[in-house]
């Protein structure tokens, strides 16, 4: 596994395990909701982890991107569609996103060697 | 039609149409680019708008949410599709994103209406 | 009661009624969370409407800073501790906060009228 | 003078006066500074306008447009510069910027007809 | 001190230094508001630090949210007040305050082992 | 040449590589304008990359500061005129942008330095 991926995913889970074990409700059913969010329902959980993965990118939070990234290569996103995702991100947000779309695109590329 | 849609409609008709009649070949480019960015391709065109919606409601661009929404509309996006969409802009960007969201079912319903 | 207070009220109801009347849990949730968060804790419920009116401004959401003021305004803020959260506001957040600043003060003065 | 223009300019005054009348010092002193940032320098007056407005279009201001509009129109800025700051403000930003450049355009109208 | 703890002192101080340095007036009453922003009035400077913690936890700025933590620690926020301030910010703005928390969080607990 | 300025320009210039690579259209155009918007014009080169610099502070995007601070310095801005456009920046913006303000001081600084 890529450093970049390993460095994402290892600091991430231990973060996420301190905030759950604290004793605050809120933040604990925040996380929770976002698991419920992007289940199967009328709209594919695929559709939705790429409104997921848009609304990260022109919010532009990389690790953000990183996760949906992720969820998306997993339901089978493929690079065709990234690339379409990557133009709304680019059109609606501005050129301010093209350096989330580089690290995007880096991300990206290191989950499809990955899975190789 | 109601007068949210008809009020809305004219109104960004006359302004693009003074802002394509000056001779800036940027801002012209641009306004084809957004054309061309929702059109059928690696992904439908149905799932560019609602990109396009999502990414509007999180960047709470009322107008912006408001073309998406007709679109949407056109291409067979239903209600409950919509409001799952709703739960990943609000989940993503949060409870400001709450009053986009009322306007934006407010405008959807105005055009559910306007199709009978 | 003034017309500002009202209009923002009614309409809000009315469309939050829509928005639950809905069977979408996820908004559902996110809305039941959303009055979890400002009850009494390790803070009063009068410094996290502080907080929610604060970031309700830097966020520039006026709907969103109309109701922390009717909150902040039951629990006791005075007008003196209102101009130090603004001066935060503008200060982190930059003069396009002014105008979100005007429009706060006008719905203030129209909740320190009602309550009279 | 357009309800347009008059509407802006009297509610702006009349709520910046109260602003100004509290005794709130920081509020007083980001006022005072505002003046301060647009005085000629290494920069003109009409350069750092141009430079307020580009940012208030990013940051999706109508008022703090407005504003701007009215000093870089005082200080000759033309029709031609205008649309070049427009394209600007529409790339790096992103369409969202749009429906403010149609704003902003129908308010640069408005001052130009004031001025015949 | 902790590496963590350390870089974004001496980084900060390095260039704030060089930045006052500058004979820009604008630049130096804006740093100067700054301090007197925070400073014991209607509200204590705690609640005002508070303030300007979630102010830059919404508006997702890292540093901000280093300093504001510092002053808040040192003022006597306890650690479940923090998670208060969390569970605003992460409502209000989103989960794409998630990755900031996790960051806040980890700059925090550095914060309290230098306290020890 | 600095590692600051290097490591900027190298992975800027191999992502974007790959980016264009992809037979992605909409991508390939936003870059092309993106080159056009800042031709001499109505408005000289000069001007409008300021005007990319301060909406660039004001979004907060680190990566497009640096690139417009590059042909800022090429096109014969001064120091003086740069801290004037901090001064919009952080006035408009808020003291959220301080933190740009020292990484755009930093790379200024490096990119002085590669020129003698």
């Amino acid at each position: 596994m890529s450093d970049l991926i390993n460095d994402f995913r290892s600091y991430r889970e231990k973060m996420n395990e301190k905030i759950l074990a604290s004793d605050n409700k809120v933040m604990k059913r925040i996380y929770n909701i976002d698991t419920n969010t992007y289940m199967e329902g009328a709209l594919t959980s695929k559709t939705k982890e790429m409104l997921g993965l848009v609304s990260s990118m022109v919010l532009r939070c990389d690790d953000c991107v990183k996760y949906h990234l992720e969820k998306c290569i997993e339901l089978g996103m493929t690079r065709a569609e990234l690339f379409e995702i990557f133009s709304v991100a680019n059109l609606v947000g501005g050129t301010i996103v093209i350096p989330h779309t580089r690290r995007a695109l880096e991300y990206w590329e290191a989950l499809e060697a990955e899975k190789v």
